[in-house]
């Protein structure tokens, strides 16, 4: 399968699992959806209703084709009949995602692969003992994947060169970003660099130095606008004349020296999330949070369009 | 002063001082610029001519009024008669800043505020001594400041708070978001958070997890497209559907979890710097330098642009 998915499985329709759903209608693919809670399933069919006709007003960045249809099933079985991709976004918890993955392994076509959101469960652990190991493989998205293109993506120890390759051809040809870890670490990449920031921003606070608005203005009008575009290499990169290499050369006395400095977060017990908070309302007191979070993705939709139209001078992996 | 000044001394026109000056121009502001190398004033007033030309191709976000004019001044204290305002960009170095300031204080109107952009030197060192200590402060600007809108603002031991207060005033009458420390820290907040992304990067790279490329692409087509709209304490709060309190309490266990385990970085030698330059080549191996800023401070141009036409729903303070 050199081009996108004809028929791909949901399995887990919250509020990432109906996100991937549109990823793949949007790119022409017909999307078999499932959910333990038949609630669920539904109240995710009227989501992408909404969803699809507001990208009839203001296009989505991968939009092309013509958009694939969503049916909600009745089964985990029906959902997965025929489909050559599974995306699972079910509990985050081991033995819930054991379970069902031992289920899909057993009612998936033998050449289809199966693919879990999982923020922080290794797929070794996932697939350990199933006869199709090697086609499990873990596609984890920056929540809501069907606005935010990146997708980690991860294998397990029996996952295949085979089974990576096809699953970043898949997240490529629906309009996602795929990158490749090549190992396990706990909460691969993205956790990991979004705790580093949240835990230096809990330190700031917890020290008194600036409120949470100002600890969260120098990112929004500040730093993420940078990193909107560059990552922290590619900032770096941009950061002296001579690249990378002279900016960690020319400034390695205060870069290791600030680097040492560096806060740890205090506990985070019930007096101290409070604190934060109460911190946070002063920031945004009455922001309905549906209401903010439909802004953040109708603005990061806007980003990335604007990305598209005008991308980076030589990079080709974006 | 409630309104923009009408008169600024922008002093050292490198990257930094030659931004600032089309900051102030572009609000209206009459600029006299000087650097102690007459060479450095005449290429920052070429640039500028370039800016301003640009500009009419593409209205700049604080665009209004018609531009101030930038004057090149032949001495300190020809650039500073009659300014309500002075911007030092000079050398990051505490000798070359007391120099500068001492002369500045003399030259300087007596209610001129004085800035300087100092990204890590405490106002309190700077000031020492200074009969003029309490206008003295520091503006902190993340490059470039014409297109960036952050500016960190933090005072010294003898600033008053009518100092703080009018910086505020004359930055947000530019155009820019001034964001307020409450004391001195080394890196400030910006480059605090900045080495704490760039930390775990560094240690993610020398652990062989991910190539740069691949940790660059979750930032920039992942979470650094929610960071230019919502800081670490705004994402968090649309993390959960009751806000970061409901995000720090209910993920307690694996945030903590993964905070106490994100690494250090390996110090910076010259073999190791080697490494990540080559891994950043990888990423973009033949980007023009100049092309790239260009293309970064044309996409941060259009993203703020962005913010500014549809705002956060309720935050006042962008």
């Amino acid at each position: 399968m050199s081009e996108r998915p004809r028929r791909v499985a949901v399995i887990g329709t919250g509020v990432i699992g109906r996100s991937w759903s549109r990823v793949f209608t949007r790119a022409g693919c017909d999307v078999q959806a499932w959910d333990p809670q038949p609630a669920a399933v539904s109240a995710a069919v009227a989501w992408h209703t909404r969803e699809v006709a507001r990208d009839r007003d203001e296009p989505a960045p991968a939009g092309n084709a013509s958009d694939g249809r969503l049916t909600p099933m009745r089964t985990l079985q029906d959902a997965v009949a025929g489909v050559d991709y599974v995306q699972e976004s079910g509990p985050e918890s081991l033995p819930a995602k054991r379970a069902i993955f031992a289920e899909l392994d057993v009612a998936a076509p033998p050449r289809a692969i199966l693919a879990s959101s999982t923020s922080a469960i290794d797929m070794s652990a996932i697939a350990d003992g199933l006869s199709g190991a090697q086609r499990c493989i873990v596609a984890h998205p920056v929540n809501p994947p069907h606005v935010v293109p990146a997708v980690e993506v991860l294998g397990g120890r029996e996952t295949t060169a085979e089974t990576v390759d096809e699953t970043i051809r898949v997240l490529r040809a629906v309009g996602q970003s795929p990158v490749i870890l090549t190992r396990y670490v706990p909460g691969f990449l993205v956790n990991r660099l979004q705790m580093a920031l949240v835990r230096e921003a809990l330190s700031l606070l917890s020290s008194g130095v600036a409120t949470a608005d100002a600890i969260d203005a120098v990112v929004r009008d500040g730093l993420g606008l940078r990193w909107a575009l560059l990552g922290p290499f590619g900032v770096a990169n941009t950061n002296a004349d001579g690249g990378v290499r002279e900016y960690l050369t020319r400034y390695r006395t205060s870069i290791e020296g600030l680097m040492a400095d560096l806060g740890e977060s205090p506990p985070l017990e019930a007096s101290f999330v409070e604190g934060v908070g109460q911190a946070t309302d002063a920031m945004e007191a009455g922001a309905p949070r549906d209401e903010v979070r439909e802004w953040r993705d109708r603005l990061v939709s806007r980003i990335v369009a604007l990305k598209r139209a005008d991308p980076h001078p030589t990079r080709t992996s974006d």
